[in-house]
């Protein structure tokens, strides 16, 4: 079978398409023929040696993929051959707290990732398909659908009536800006595209700023919600946004901060924090049995994630390249 | 301006209307208007002096109503004359955990009541009337749909893709009903009557089940969540139902128990509720923050509450009657 | 090694010790020698056959157990051989909320217990056992202190200056005495013995009521609390007590209701749930998590279980036959 | 009677005794004999104009306060003459999330504050006094150590077993310290000072960390936790010490930031946040009913503040100055 690998060193160039022997599933594991897998910027960015540049090579990059269970080891009890089901983004950490053990489980690095044919992993590391779903959209979910409902839903307790806020058109954002429809939500999107903006409200964001057009968005936020602010901030920018985000939310609001593109520190005005009593939680995707739960809401509203465009694993380098340029809207996805 | 009173003794004979002195708005208070009031199964009762007979008379009935602030006493800062509002169920539980004190402040007993053309409330206790709603409908909120609210959101916690079971047509159960849409939940509704079922249906209910037709609802309500049990019970019924809530509901399940009709204590089988970890919760309507935070969900989804039917003060007994009939669907109201 | 078995038919008659050859650790498998096991009323109800008489035969009684590491198979990283440990009560409920799968998987049945000189069990499924307590000691924490912590802390929430009210002094009550200390709870303690308050006084209770003599031992509690009542009450007696801690608790107070012993059903007050606005919630011991986090508390506080007696595992009889007795003060052992 | 006015421009110079005619309680209000106030760094600020400069003058200072009450007005039933109360910081924030209103209710700004023989407020703006305390030491509770409390309870919800970490030995350091100790919490102080280090041990801490000796005291106390990390960390210092404090604390930890000294924004890591899930939420002292809850706490356990030193009305410029030093360990009282 065929499984691209980082080999020899990092770099888009070091990333080639090799045959390995098919894997066989042990006690307790399973063997999914991978139908689709979605990149997230971690990819890219491990692909470039740029997040864990100690990680051994060779290594088979993205946590994200979709297939069918082909086989299974002795003593399986969760799924069996012909079930569809999607990878876990940190095979450990099944529920409860996170933990260094349970975090240092994750698939496309340490642990080798989805971008193969086949792959072997244990039965926990799994949960089901919703069935509307093809292999090419639910491969999006494990990391950037599972961050957004976890930022909105077990952290965020968002309810029906509150205003959400949430950053440019990337995977999480959308996600976001579904999902919290689903609740019951108000959305305000930003984005520095017109044109995504106007995307954005045919998923169901209520508003959109242009932070081109207005840099002083917070401000503006906080207009459209009557001056109190909003109730939480998907806050994905970092260090470049987060100024903005602590401006448009609510005394006693929520900014949920996940994975900044921007640079891993920021000028941060503490004082908005206390005066106004702003929670600023982190967000790590989250674990299995939060997955579990929001693939139930998406299957009772048959909701439908954002595919870009789908790849074929030939052209992993270009959906790599894809990624990079930034003018996706929604997901990357490569189709096996 | 004209009022009914309880006046002499309990009973619907005791129900009078009375000419009363325009009332005058202290420091703090303020002067309301009122245009429609909901009637509730506790206000019957307490016309009939099962509910607190130790209760003085005379007593204004009735802790729901909405209506038009005329004037305001030195002071007040939160509303001003021409506002739309609603009465708060207990004028004193403003927000956090309840306690003897805050619930003793509720109207229509021990505190006079909205069934009055005009009422003098503390400025604390009535909350902005979402716009979209006219005074008869606005009327229905205070008391059932602050219930439902509470049960869901504040104390229940229910997200998108979870399953909510509610019992029968009443005022309560249909807000439940439509509030759990909202929150993105699959809903499960009970009747007696496959014509309610129908009108349920229509309210978005995604299930039926006719507790006739089906005497073991609660074994019904499993297979229909793929025989794990829904993850929310709406229990109105009390004594009747608490045993088949407990066998619908899933492992780690909730029960939201509200006032229950059919009669203050019930066998319980104790065993499902601790081998099934549930959480049975008492519901006592909610606060004023609570109320105020619904009101953003009703009015951001236009939720129109389902007003039965509309009485003219003159025939408040009339209104009384049907109420103790049972056959309503939905909210019985008073026009003034 | 011998290991006693539930063998032929139920009751203390079929209870035997068995020579069984040593089990060996597969992957992912722990060999515990067993050194200590205690008794919990579910033990007992089980070799009575009233607990789940379609259990298959034989059976290995006792779900809590501590012991040493003496070997471990492959892949296995949570534990190494040398390592002190005690049981988890459902080995697959490690966190997160409660699944029927979860709880199918207690120790005592339909797994296999503990009553044994070596078990084998996955390496999920053990704790380290704290520094300062004996196997004896450790032994008395999978079912009775897991249950009082969840009660308290997971469900509860009980902070400091909180009232906490236990019932008897049975394991699961002395512990939540115990742990209520810690948290830094007052504590009213129920007894029908003078002799036993004065022992829970000196675990730390700060008030006793005997119920003897106080039938209406609920209002003596409110009485206590300066008649607001108490915060939250473990409720261990079911159907005889729980219209007592009805009256006894605070409006928006808390009953974890645990495993009840005297019937499965009782008439309960659900007025007083409501009108009290009352959360009642199962308790059904808990996860791996939770132990963990208990275990950190006990050992810094150097807490010491109360235990009331150690039998040799020759005398297994005679322990089943003191706890069916009724008269112990704390946890019943059994020492290999 | 006399009172503290700021009067004619900021500074200390401005600050003067002035003789003000006695006040009178008006309807839903209670006056007050001030025994005694003390000082918050707040207070500081708001004296030299830096706080709020654009708050009208003349201005009483100081929001914390203890006396008896003297009189009431017409309609108060929360207290009467003779009882003991404190001070609630912000007057209109009695339960429930913050708002504007809420917040913009504080006493020494906006609002006339404590630092006078007699104050009138609000019969819903005054807590009862613990019984145990004298006016010196109660007067120290309503900012320091609400605060303290709501970081580590309401919002951090410690429990027995977890690490706390607290900052230097200022008013809410040690309010967290003795706190954390009430629930079972072990605690890591960190100071400047050997000799303030002895007297946090003595106070309870379990650790001590000299920040000059050991500039990476966040590996220090990440090292004293056994390399996991502290749970929870009450972080004063904000732009000078957040970073340490990311580093201290543990994946999935808590860290409380408050009303920091330093400057108003920091270079925040916020790497460090997401991929250890860390909650960052701002503490902005808390509402009555939190002051309620810690006053039962501190009751139950005869807790005594730590009084620095008590000055006298007429040195109240001492105070400050005292304060300005910053060599204080507790709180700074003036005695009236």
């Amino acid at each position: 079978m065929r499984a691209a690998e980082i080999r020899g060193g990092w770099g888009l160039d070091n990333l080639v398409l090799a045959e390995r022997p098919d894997p066989v599933a042990g006690p307790g594991q399973v063997l999914v023929r991978v139908g689709a897998v979605s990149l997230n910027y971690r990819d890219l960015l491990t692909v470039q040696g740029v997040y864990n540049p100690k990680q051994p090579l060779p290594l088979v990059p993205c946590s994200d993929g979709a297939g069918v269970v082909e086989a299974v080891g002795p003593g399986v009890r969760r799924v069996k051959p012909g079930d569809r089901v999607c990878s876990v983004f940190a095979q450990r950490w099944l529920a409860g707290a996170p933990t260094r053990d349970k975090i240092r489980s994750t698939l496309g690095g340490p642990l080798d990732g989805m971008l193969a044919e086949r792959v072997v992993l244990s039965e926990e590391g799994v949960v089901r398909t919703p069935e509307h779903l093809s292999d090419e959209e639910a491969a999006t979910l494990p990391c950037a659908a599972v961050t957004a409902w976890n930022a909105l839903v077990t952290e965020g307790r968002v309810a029906a009536g509150e205003t959400v806020l949430v950053q440019g058109t990337g995977g999480v954002s959308l996600f976001a800006l579904q999902l919290a429809k689903l609740l019951g939500a108000r959305v305000i999107a930003t984005s520095s595209s017109d044109d995504k903006l106007a995307r954005a409200r045919e998923l169901g964001a209520d508003e959109g700023i242009n932070y081109k057009d207005v840099p002083d968005w917070g401000a503006r936020a906080k207009e459209l919600t009557g001056g109190e602010g909003v109730d939480l901030v998907v806050e994905v920018g970092g260090a470049g946004t987060l100024q903005q985000s602590l401006r448009a939310v609510r005394i006693g609001g929520r900014v949920a901060l996940i994975g900044n593109l921007a640079g891993t520190s920021a000028e941060v005005p503490l004082t908005l924090i206390f005066m106004q009593r702003v929670n600023v939680y982190g967000i790590l995707v989250g674990d299995r049995e939060s997955f579990e739960a929001m693939n139930r809401a998406i299957a009772a509203h048959r909701l439908r994630p954002v595919v870009d465009r789908v790849f074929p694993l030939d052209d992993t380098r270009a959906a790599f390249e894809h990624m990079a340029a930034g003018r996706h809207f929604g997901k990357i996805v490569i189709g096996l």
